[in-house]
């Protein structure tokens, strides 16, 4: 009868109902290509007890996604969620709370710069679009704040058994062209507002979380120039090595991520650990 | 035949077809009631020669703006705009370019942070609503900036004839709570996401009119927490010596716009000349 011995092993909040799983559990939101799904890749590879929740708006659509299901079938849940759409939010939110009962870490990785036809970065004010600026900020920065919200009862847990970290992570991937002390070439009006909206967010955010001594710490990141759909179009000017793989860029990330402690809550952090100014 | 001397005594620029008014040409924007239809009062009072484009959503509806008119009426010119419909912004930016051919300063005074039933300032994240983000980004981000977007051309005369200034002045009332590195008390997350988004598309725009060397700079401002409509619900934790008069503001935040020189382009001001971190 080993059973009760695995109780008496693991901490006290491990009583607690919701708290099913004995590995961290992780969600990476935005898991469809690019740096979020290196995230899951890499999350399944360090970690053999901890549980991903991989979330994209088209789960049969990736590739990358089924692959890694065929590979960590019992340790990786896939979920349809698309940020713009607050029902699917809510549904994945609810489905982790009755699978894990909880979740140790998030990452919103997903994130619109250009999209052809629809959203053009844009390089002169006499270019502005409304349609644009709205709908950058509604992916950017309205997205990964709603998906918080609904995540929020499920991080209070804290930071989880796989990890050394007291406080679960929120981590949300800005951009440093979303800083506005750093802001010295201008254009991308649409995708440099959404971002600076999106770190006022979530610094309005981890301030509640403190004061609510919540074990929960919020951070933002920028991940480098890094080789992924989204800055393909962009890449001419940017020198080799400054354009990073998306598995150097993750695993400096998660480095930064599996090292937070809860000062660090609120804080906008670039890919090698430097803070950036807002 | 004293026309021609007219001519005469102004600077080259004057010859300039656009040019056709002698005193300074300024808009308020968002001048219906509170600090915009103050400092359309201030302007007129200020400077005998100068004209002032107030506008408003309702230009019946605002007593105020009523009022001047049936004192200034050669001077103020009212014209019907809503931030949200791109049309009215583009039919004022004729209307001006039709009558006097420039502007030498756009203040931009509308905003939100309440409005009943529609728009509540959060105190809490699981109270963040998608639809009050929106409205307010589309309200006090947007807005403004497709104000700056039509006006552009109208301002690239310069500071102006009535004025110590070589460059025209944008001005838009951003808000402390803005900004993200002195975000010590959280909530009201609409408001302070779409002031720290006016903020960076200022930014932004500023550097493009750096590198053109238009002749105009663009600043934020905070008129420090002012007696008005938009205040009336929150006053009550406010000390009564730090709750300012809109006369003050006004008084103040002009002296900050007649005082701008080419390189606070792109700055963010407190009512007392203060800069504010972003
Ligand atoms: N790459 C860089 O150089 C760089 C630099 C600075 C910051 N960043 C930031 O890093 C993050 C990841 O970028 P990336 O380079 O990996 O970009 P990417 O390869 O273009 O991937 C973007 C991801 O966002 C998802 N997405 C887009 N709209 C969505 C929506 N409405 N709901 C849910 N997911 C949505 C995409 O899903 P679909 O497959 O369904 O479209 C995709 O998984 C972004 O936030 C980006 O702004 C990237
Ligand atoms: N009062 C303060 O303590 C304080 C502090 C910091 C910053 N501010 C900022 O200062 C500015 C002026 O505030 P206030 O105190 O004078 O506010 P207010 O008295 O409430 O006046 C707000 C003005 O904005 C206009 N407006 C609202 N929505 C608009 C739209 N869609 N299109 C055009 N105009 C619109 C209103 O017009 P209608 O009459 O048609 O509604 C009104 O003229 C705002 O940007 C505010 O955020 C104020």
């Amino acid at each position: 009868m080993a059973t009760p011995f695995r109780f008496l092993s693991v901490p006290r909040r491990a009583f607690s109902a919701a708290v099913k799983f004995e590995g961290r559990v992780s969600m990476v939101q935005g898991a469809s290509r690019g740096i979020g799904l290196e995230f899951v890749k890499q999350l399944l590879e360090n970690d053999d007890k901890g549980h991903v929740i991989a979330t994209c708006r088209n789960p049969n659509g990736s590739n990358g996604l089924v692959n890694l299901k065929d590979k960590f079938a019992e340790r990786l849940r896939i979920s349809q969620l698309d940020v713009t759409i607050e029902s699917s939010i809510e549904a994945t939110a609810r489905d982790i709370k009755e699978t894990y009962g909880h979740l140790n870490l998030l990452i919103n990785a997903s994130g619109i710069l250009s999209i052809p036809e629809v959203l053009h970065p844009e390089t002169t004010l006499s270019k502005v679009e409304k349609s644009s600026l709205m709908l950058a900020y509604e992916v950017n920065a309205v997205g990964p704040i709603l998906v918080i919200k609904h995540m929020w009862p499920l991080l209070k847990v804290g930071g989880g058994f796989g990890t050394e970290r007291s406080v679960a992570v929120v981590a949300s991937l800005s951009a440093r062209v979303g800083s506005i002390g750093d802001n010295r070439l201008g254009g991308w009006h649409s995708y440099r507002s959404s971002k600076a909206s999106l770190n006022q967010l979530t610094k309005t955010i981890s301030v509640e979380f403190a004061r609510k001594k919540d074990p929960i710490a919020c951070i933002l990141l920028h991940p480098g120039t890094v080789d992924t759909d989204l800055s393909k179009p962009f890449q001419r000017n940017v020198a080799q090595e400054k354009l990073f793989t998306k598995e150097f860029s993750a695993q400096k990330l998660l480095s930064i991520i599996n090292n937070v402690k809860s000062h660090d809550n609120g804080k906008f952090f670039a890919w090698d650990g430097q803070e950036i100014p807002w």
